[in-house]
Formats: C-alpha cells, structure tokens, sequence
C-alpha cells in the first residue's frame, strides 16, 4: 500500500457522482480505492460495488470495501478494510482468503501492539489529525504518534484523518506509506486537480524518504 | 419452515436482555430464531451472534441471520433471511452455499413469480397486516393475498408483519406454514407465555388443514 489512497464519502460529494469523483482520483494518480457505505441497503451497496469494480479493474487499482465483507465477497472486491468496531481481523481474513488485501484501523497503542502478530496487509493509523468526516474516532495520533507507530510496527501504514495537500508531505515524512484523504477529494469541486496535486507531494516526500514511490 | 418463527427486535425487547427472550420464545415453542439488527455495528453484531448460536444449537433450534451474510458466515449460522433490498439471493445462496436455509422475502406478486424459480427455502409474505415494527413496508397482502401465493407458490410461506395470538390460526388457514412475530414477542410482559400460546394456535392449525405440525 503505498501513495494517494481515496476513501469515499457519498454525502461529501454533492451532485458529483460518485463513479465519477472515483475516475477522477485515480486520474489524477488514487492507487487505491476504498468504497465507504454507512447508509446504504446492502443491494444497493453491491450494485454500486459492480459498477466501481467494473471501473477500476481496467485501471488495475484495487477496489477494497469498508466493513462489509458480504459485499466484498458478492463482488470478488481486491479486499476489505475493517475497524476495530468491525469484523474481528481473523475472520475477515479467513472469509476473504489470503491473497485478498486486509487492512485494519488502529486507534489506540494497545490496536498497534495487537496488530504486529497479525498478517495485515496495512494498518490505518486513524486519525491522525481530528476530522469531522468521522465523528466517533477516538484521539488523533498527530506525527508523533504516527512516528512512534513507524518505529515499531512491521507493517505498510495509511495516515488517515484530516489529510490534504497541506499536510500530506509532513504525513509522509513522518512515518506513513500512504495516505488516506476523503473530504479533500470528495468535497473539492475538481477532485482530479487535488488528486494529482497529492499524489505528487505523496511520490515526491515518498523519494525524499529514500523510499520508491511505486 | 413450519411453527412458530421469532424475529428479534432488540429495541422492542426493553430492559429484557435479548438472549432471555430468545431462550423464553424457544421454550415456549418457537422452531426458528431470526436475528435482526439494523442499528449495531458489526463486531457487535458478531460477537451477539455468536452468544444465541452457543445457547440455539444444543436445543436443536436453527439460527438465521437478517441480511448480512458476512455475520452469517463469520458465525456459520444455520441461514439467512434476505429482503428485496438485501443481498441479491443467487449471491446469497452461492456463499452460504446448498446446506444453508435461505429465505427471501416477497412484497409483490412480481417478486412471488420470480420467486417461483428459485431454490429458496421459504417464502417470507409481508407484511400480512399493516405494522408499526417495518415501516418501509409496502402494501400489506392480507389473508386473501396470502391463499393467493399459496395456490401458485411451490415453497413453504412464512407469513409476517402484525401477527399475534388473534390472528396466527387464521394466517395459518389461509396457507401459512409457519408464522413469523416481532413485536407479540419481545414486547410482551411474559415472552415464554405467549409463545406458548401462539406454538399452540399454530399446531392447532396445521393439524386442521390436514398436515403435520412438526
């Protein structure tokens, strides 16, 4: 996992459809798509999975659905992200088998010491600054904590949380693989100029840390 | 399917803990329990699964979940009850897999034809009476309704919405095999005595039109 990461927000995105703020990212340079549905019934969850996956499987970036497993196994999704609220990280990974990518939301030190014996494929370091995208998460890790995660964990991280072009070279510096943005690209009203706007700053402080931006 | 089928309703449960009311509808000679949660999040809705799996199983009494088949699976629930907004049933059916029970509800007589061709378990009619417990529910079908899906439908029926002790024997005589409660359970006083009650209309019933209550 590494490089500008999207994770939707339907209500974030105004008139814009959804499929097309998706297209945009990954024009812009969104090497990863996570489709978020807190709202919506399951069958409509599914058809607008199909769709989306049907969008980015040419593309090759890899669609991974929040929480749902049941959706992600009706798509044959790349993977799932969970949280600590929820499927337990064992059976989503049992479910979904073990080429699939399984990211997990890390929220508190005790999250972090967890996950290291867990074959994640990510941790979401969540949040790293307060956002109001996500109203029940817990306290802001800021760099430093998110430089603390680095020095210890054996995994691929994903800043997310109050992300944008602002703060996405610092978010970089300070430890992260990628980075997760919502708001800055679901709300913006031309999400491939922010898009690519990130994903430069992201490949450039990725280089500065001596690391492929690929 | 056939007898008396709880669906919960944990909001309408009060201060009774939901598995006590569970155990008491069982007792009282409930043969299916259907879990249902709209509102909690899914390790929660897991880890509750897990509980009433752990307490049906060793009294013979099958466990479907509503909806979500990644809490079924994760659990390895006996079934799944869908909607018509739910997950589509071919999905449904190909990752539960042939063993399972799966149910599908019916709402028009579109969905009774589709229906038709299907491998589903049951048939849910619904609702049979206008209900306070589902209100995105569509136009009620009524008893003449009911007989209507029973003369062309080859799957068992389980008839639900506004069924309690007044009208089970006549839902039953009218050609449902099984009769589904929510509210006349978990919102009574004493759910073990009325599911007592309604087990009893129901065999009573079945026995009068001419098949086995078992």
């Amino acid at each position: 996992m590494k490089g500008l990461y999207f994770v939707t927000d339907r209500g974030l995105c105004g008139d814009k459809p959804l499929a097309d703020v998706i297209l945009q990212a990954v024009r812009g340079g969104a090497t990863c798509i996570q489709l978020r549905e807190k709202e919506v019934a399951t069958r409509f969850f599914v058809e607008e999975a199909l769709r989306i996956k049907a969008l980015l499987a040419p593309l090759m970036v890899p669609l991974i659905i929040n929480d749902r497993l049941d959706v992600a196994l009706a798509v044959e999704a790349d993977g799932v992200h969970v949280g600590q609220e929820d499927m337990p990280y064992e059976i989503a990974r049992k479910l979904m088998g073990p080429k699939a990518i399984v990211g997990l939301s890390v929220e508190t030190w005790e999250d972090v010491e967890r996950a290291q014996g867990l074959n994640v494929d990510y941790l979401g370091v969540s949040p790293i600054f307060a956002t109001p995208t996500k109203t029940d998460a817990k306290e802001p890790w800021g760099l430093q904590g998110l430089a603390r995660i680095r020095a210890f964990s054996r995994h691929p991280l994903v800043g997310i949380g109050g992300l944008n072009a602002s703060n996405a070279e610092a978010v970089v510096m300070a430890g992260a693989d990628s980075v997760a943005v919502v708001s800055a690209i679901c709300a913006a009203p031309d999400p491939y100029a922010v898009s690519r706007e990130l994903a430069e700053i992201i490949r450039a402080a990725l280089t500065n840390r001596g690391l492929s931006p690929i």
